[in-house]
């Protein structure tokens, strides 16, 4: 087989069609769509107003086990199986979440999918795309503003400097931004604070934005922001900073999904992308549901390993959003199962079956767990040329032993003619009926239970641990009425335990939650287990130092 | 006469053209245009490209006497000039600056014209636009980003923390970040150090891509920018941070003039917004260049009045891009002539000839000062509601004293219909052959000369003053190759002198020179004189509080 080129190349050789026409076989007008150069768009709001009435489709979610160095191919895989059910016949829409254009300056390059499963333009994607992010990072930072400026002239509300919680975003990768003094330089600058800057993933409001189901809602959402505390300890919210509807106008355009296409001229809503560890790691409901509305089946991927990623999709986004997945797509390589097993990644090359089964427990507590949700599952092993027959049999057969079915996947490779065998196996789960979704909390169970719910039941944690003002907060918050929220945990992506070192399947770990935080508008409280950074630096040698236009113009050095 | 109704109520009932239309008009094919909605383009680089050979259009400047809170109408009048010109069958295209967004929070709302001579969609243009600014606004922090990254991992380029001139930028009112330490927190966050953050416009990034011929001459300039000194004092350069080229990734898209419409569907490119008092507060050189090639006529506009924005239009803008202006119109109105003759705001309303007489020597000044360049010169009255037949006769009485002719403009209350006069007029003078442009000062002349020929020809002064590390410093520059760069002198926009309150024609008044600032990568060499704001704060009570989404989901409280 002839070598697969990078995915830049492969980016760039891609026939994209018109927007318009990717548009229209979905049934919306050239009206209906906001062009941003001719092969992106958004869909107008009046359209997916319109749409109201018409029956859902099928939607399917691709998680993934716990993320390893040796990339497991998530996005790949749920754009691959997107291009997958085109070719079988269905009408697939994608969805996943824009790339953070911070981090592509940084280790990581461009994420839009890969080899001959991705979306395009991969540069604009990765880039400023339709400044969706920028939109959020100027809401943010004019709420910022408006409360420094409100201390300024009088602090009528009383807010207490010392306990603001609102920060400032950027998108980039900034360590000297973490921690900040602002506000010096004497009267005229206002009062000196400590205060700090996170990425715009990190943002509330790329979380509110993610989950709210229209405009009037955003606007509420962005109204019951705690922004911080009185001297009396009562929240203040930005709509006591009468910031909330100046928000609303600057995340009008940026409400509206994004249109693009993948590599095989099939539809993907790219939108939303809020972090996987203090928010929830999903594409936006708006995205989602306008999908839902225009195909006969939406795949989307939520962030991290099924721990994090699924479970937030199930007990946050759907539970929210009145969602209901009919089936899942757990995503695995042959190469990380066996660094789950215990393998180096220097020796990922040779064949050796005991160590993935070993790391094949892994796997399996993700299919059991999926299943708890009452959605069915399915395996995709996401093919590499090392992989050995005798692997690929091995990890088929401990699927098949736990009551479900491993696919060998060569989408990134071949596209879609490499994924038709788990896009049949989709859809016969998704038609079968046999989804049941529920969260695995109930709503009115109290925070420290649901904490314990998701610890216990998913992560397997013989313990929960807590402080007592850790516990006392959460019980001040279900007395100020937030009881009903879900949590959203903030945990290490690489295990199952808050110890990010230990892979497989660990069991009876205690899970310590250090510290708790309100994310009012966004409708969760997050738990934080373990140091979780919001604000990444970049390496020595940045990727920044690399990406450069070439003589023709092209940007080279996003991969 | 009917009521004229808000700039707002205006916009929104324009008639606007598709922007393909508004193209073709000007010989643009679809495919050369980048849409962003169906109102707003950029023009491809391409096509921009392929325009090289033809002639160029007339260039005409709209400038101004020196502003007042009564207001003067720049932008209106340049663009009610530009509707005058198409209605008297020129070919005239329009180039302004794009507002900036944080300015639209706090006192200002937006900035796109007004009454009847406006560019739409003004809503956009006045928040994201094209995304323009949030792309300079990366660029510009991508450099920072990678400066304390740089000495983070280990400062192989001797980089003396104390001495890094290289700030951050945000796109909003936000005096909280003027002055402040940065990288607090311990080891993982650097070495903490004393920093602040300006408005995006005041960035040298903005002023770079306004002055770059083409992304070639955008990226030698972004690395020409001097980010601070090692501890051996010399000069450390972008290129040295190896930031430069993804700089120019970023704002690759940023470079393509955007192509909207005004009122009457006449073509405006609006792009590019420095500062008129650290930088030349000019649109950039790739819309007036592209301008040039597609009108008969090219209507633009320069920030503050004639002493600060005319002259560095000519000096800095003209110069270094090769234009030679053919003519310029003088906006002045008879409210803000009173207040140079000394009447108080609240007294504008009473007829006060006297007055009127003593404020035009501010005019007659400018008129003077514009002529030095070689350029002819009509002036613009912008007619106000409460202006007398006796005051519009003396101000036109003393200006044919002067050589020049003032006419009434009645185009924010009727349109082009209200413009044709001066319409006529600018294509006489244009068409006379009059014109025979030069700058005010030789390109050789040294740095500290080039200061005191603008102070004594223009702003009228009798002496400059300087302390002697500000002469040391530019005989330093001079030495180190930077001596044939223009001076972007930082002046009150108020008066002709460094005090605001001096308002008229004072003369013999002492101009002090209190620093001096390289812009490398624009080209250029700062003069302050006096306190220059680079990052303004929000008001008690700032327009952000009023601005909100209709219950039609349009956007209300831009003005």
């Amino acid at each position: 087989m002839a070598p697969v080129p990078s995915d830049i190349e492969i980016a760039r050789a891609a026939k994209k069609k018109p927007i318009a026409d990717i548009g229209a076989a979905l049934g919306i007008s050239p009206e209906a769509l906001v062009p941003y150069g001719h092969d992106k768009a958004k869909i107008g709001a009046d359209f997916i107003g319109s749409l109201q009435g018409r029956p859902d489709g099928k939607l399917i979610l691709v998680t993934a086990i716990n993320p390893t160095p040796a990339g497991e191919g998530k996005t790949t895989t749920t754009v691959g199986l997107g291009d997958g059910l085109n070719r079988i016949g269905k009408k697939a829409v994608i969805c996943v979440r824009e790339p953070s254009l911070g981090p592509c300056f940084g280790v990581k390059g461009g994420a839009a999918g890969g080899g001959y499963a991705q979306v395009v333009p991969m540069e604009d994607i990765n880039l400023h795309f339709t400044g969706d992010f920028h939109a959020i990072t100027s809401a943010h930072n004019l709420l910022s503003a408006m409360i420094d400026n409100h201390v300024y002239w009088g602090n009528a509300l009383d807010i207490d400097t010392r306990r603001i919680t609102w920060r400032r975003v950027m998108d980039m990768n900034d360590r000297a931004l973490r921690q900040t003094v602002t506000s010096l330089g004497g009267v005229s600058n206002g009062f000196a604070r400590e205060s700090g800057f996170d990425i715009t993933v990190a943002s509330e409001v790329m979380a509110i934005l993610c989950l709210a189901q229209d405009l009037a809602d955003l606007e509420k959402r962005l109204g019951d922001i705690v922004i911080g505390y009185r001297f009396d300890r009562s929240p203040v919210y930005a709509r006591d900073i009468k910031a909330d509807k100046a928000m609303a106008v600057l995340l009008k355009d940026a409400m509206q999904p994004n249109l693009v296409q993948t590599l095989e001229n099939n539809p993907a809503l790219v939108h939303g992308g809020p972090f996987a560890n203090i928010a929830h790691g999903c594409n936006s409901v708006i995205a989602t549901k306008t999908a839902l509305k225009l195909g006969d089946y939406v795949v989307t991927e939520a962030g991290f390993g099924a721990d994090l990623g699924a479970e937030k999709f199930f007990d946050i986004k759907c539970r929210k959003a009145g969602l209901k997945p009919d089936a899942a797509v757990i995503v695995a390589t042959i190469r990380a199962l066996k660094m789950n097993g215990g393998v180096k990644k220097d020796d990922l090359g040779t064949e050796n079956v005991e160590a993935l089964t070993r790391g094949c427990a892994n796997l399996g507590r993700h299919i059991a767990n999926v299943r708890k949700f009452g959605v069915p599952v399915v395996v995709a092993i996401n093919h590499f040329i090392s992989d050995t027959d005798a692997e690929v049999a091995a990890i088929k057969d401990y699927v098949s032993h736990h009551g479900a079915e491993a696919i060998l996947c060569r989408h990134w490779a071949e596209g879609s003619a490499g994924i038709e065998e788990l896009s049949y196996k989709v859809v016969e789960l998704a038609e079968s009926g046999a989804a049941a979704f529920k969260p695995i909390y109930p709503d009115d169970m109290p925070l420290m239970e649901k904490i314990e719910a998701v610890a216990t039941k998913i992560y397997h944690a013989g313990e929960v641990t807590a402080e007592k003002p850790v516990r006392d907060q959460l019980k001040a918050w279900e007395t100020a009425g937030y009881g009903h929220l879900p949590v959203c945990i903030a945990k290490t992506q690489y295990s199952f335990s808050t110890d990010p070192n230990l892979r497989g399947a660990p069991e009876g770990h205690v899970v310590h939650v250090r510290e708790v935080r309100l994310s009012a508008g966004a409708g969760f409280i997050v738990a934080i287990t373990g140091e979780i950074m919001t604000m990444p630096g970049l390496p020595s040698a940045p990727s920044a130092e690399r990406i450069h236009l070439n003589a023709d113009g092209l940007i080279e050095g996003l991969f």
